[in-house]
């Protein structure tokens, strides 16, 4: 008999805690196996330090059943990466505390680099002998990561992303004069999340009429020209970008921004490339513009969470203890979409060292119009993932979100 | 048997459409006296051009419904001021129009601007012995007109605000480190929808920490003394301040920022006041900073809206339908709270010249700790306007707006 602890790691998104509800209440209704489920606070490196959560005494049904609801990281997250070289040692002490807390199963719940954490623990365990199940259970609203259909986070995001384009898309469109509003929008490598603004048309030609994604090559001269080109037929243009949008130099156009503006302290004045491109258009076309960034709130909102994402993110993390339960270690829980044109999801695990630092980014035939617009295959591919709506249960007006104190 | 003719002028909101909703369903419902509705398309300025909808004959029943939960403005907007003098030939124009459609009553819906609107066409129609009723409805997410207990948008903007400072604030809460993050929000001259913010608080001491008005005087080596000495005992703080905090000279902060920084296209860079006191943050503090500027989701979010604000907004169009009938003219609904600790609202008229060209701001004695919080009763104030969440009809997984083409 051995104990559980579960950890978050990396940056929050609307279904995080999802995750870790479902690698909870698995592992609380097998208390058979499995004694006491523990949480770390703010990941391995809050572990370090022995901020560690008892989940199996001191979590409350109610704020157990709220984590659905909650974003964030419940838990607190952390940017810690363990070294390359496993004979740290920072290794051993790990192990050490480990069984001190008497574990057999360690979960870690994240994008990337938390997978590459995953990594170098199960390596280390296979190396030294120890029979501790090192899982790792996906998250990240990028949807980078390889080996699964896609990643617990991004539909929530995605939702979040297509319902607010199209809100600001009429927000946009209420006056008779020509104007053009660009969005900004998260993924610094990869484009699925700006893609998915392509389901907020309503109708063929509705805005966002140009979307920019990180894997085609930007040029200025082009975009300007894409807009003065669609200026014609209609007056208020959406315009997505994303925020990693890069020209064939390979310099991001957010750098730009920032080589050009200087406060009045001397500092340089940072701001994303749809603040930039704002002053691009106003400055060659001279024509009313605004730019959005929509900020934090793509991966924090829980008004546009995907009831598919939530539901998805929980059966993962309950699919992982499950397995790790029959012996599987050093393994990532992914997801392979069913065939057929219902859709359908189904689990399966795959190497965690098959995943960690690598990225998935957009196929490119999936990007057509000279790389302003997607096809009807990224559509198929996202529609489904932003599907249902939660109920959320409310406190004073707004939802009943849980938190530590 | 005359007609009635609605049109929507100023910003957009999440419940403008709901106000419009209201006129359109009591007019419909009042055939023997209203045969036909119409819509002017962008407001006043466009009736000047004829464009005109039929909303008896080209409205669906689905459209109509879908209003309820569509945020901008269904029939276009405008900023369109008349001239102060009477004399001006554009009167005598609109009259002739107004006969030409056969208008007996004329409904504007929207904020202090489009009140002056129906300010002057009532006193036109009053010097003129013109019988066309001439009414007001009220909108603006800034709550700031005089002699209603509040505005409709306002309670969907402010649920948006309380909501979203919540996320953020769990959001910047993941790591455990200093930080601070400043969250824009929108309101010129009125603090009433920064003030909202106080609503995300979950418990005493939660975020946000500290709140800015545009009602008092902002400084910023004050500001910066309060984030160092709240940051002493806590790690992530959320700032909130209005878009429209200036100091004691009278200056907006936010033109620091577009004196400070210039593009290299040789233009000042115009950000938000959020984005300059992030960087005064980083230069003073040298922490960890960010900024979001909440922008125009504050007043389209159908996800936020408030069904509280929805249903008033309907209520209030349907009262000044069934007043018009009536005899009234040249004036405006307004809301009356009843008194008791129970919420409930009256509607009433008011006079249109007493709301237009004046501004309700946040009562001092309810702005506290030195201006940067916000007592026990602007939370009661606020507090029952965000309740209740409509039901939301979904198409592919968003809201089902919708929309003119």
């Amino acid at each position: 008999m051995k104990n559980l602890i579960v950890g978050q790691s990396g940056g929050p998104t609307a279904v995080i805690n999802c995750s870790l509800y479902g690698v909870i209440k698995e592992a609380l209704s097998n208390t058979s196996q499995i004694p006491v489920v523990y949480g770390m606070l703010n990941g391995i490196e809050g572990f370090l330090k022995d901020t560690v959560l008892n989940i199996t005494e001191d979590m409350s049904e109610e704020t157990l059943e709220g984590l659905k609801i909650t974003p964030g990281a419940y838990l607190g997250s952390c940017r810690y990466k363990l070294p390359e070289d496993l004979s740290d040692p920072v290794y051993p002490e790990l192990f050490k505390k480990f069984e001190q807390y008497n574990i057999g199963y360690f979960f870690y719940i994240g994008g990337n680099d938390s997978m590459d954490t995953v990594s170098k623990l199960s390596r280390y365990a296979a190396a030294h002998g120890s029979d501790i199940r090192i899982m790792g259970i996906p998250k990240t609203i990028d949807n980078d990561l390889v080996l699964t259909d896609h990643t617990p986070g991004f539909g929530s995001a995605a939702k979040y992303v297509a319902t607010t384009v199209c809100e600001i898309g009429i927000d946009a469109s209420v006056y008779d004069s020509k104007s053009v509003t660009i969005v900004e929008i998260m993924g610094r490598h990869a484009g699925w999340l700006t893609g998915a603004a392509i389901l907020a048309r309503k109708y063929e030609q509705d805005n966002p009429v140009l979307i920019y994604l990180p894997e085609v090559p930007f040029s200025q001269d082009k975009f300007i020209s894409q807009i003065e080109e669609n200026l014609k037929t209609r007056n208020n243009l959406v315009v997505c970008v994303s925020e990693g949008i890069q020209d064939d130099k390979g310099t991001f156009i957010c750098e730009y921004a920032s080589d050009a503006g200087v406060d009045n302290f001397g500092h340089k004045m940072l701001t994303g490339c749809g603040k930039y491109l704002e002053n691009l258009v106003k400055d060659r076309l001279g024509i009313k513009v605004r730019s959005v960034e929509l900020n934090v709130s793509q991966r924090c909102s829980t008004s546009c969470q995907s009831l598919t994402d939530a539901m998805e993110a929980e059966t993962g993390g309950r699919f992982g203890v499950s397995k790790a339960l029959e012996g599987q270690t050093g393994m990532m829980t992914a997801f392979v979409r069913n065939e057929g044109d219902t859709y359908g999801l189904s689990y399966t695990l795959v190497d965690v060292n098959e995943v960690c630092n690598k990225e998935k980014t957009v196929p490119t035939e999936w990007i057509t119009k000279e790389g302003t617009d997607l096809s009807k295959e990224f559509i198929n591919y996202v529609l489904p993932l932003i599907q249902g709506s939660p109920s959320v249960p409310t406190k004073d007006g707004i939802p009943a979100y849980v938190y530590r104190r």
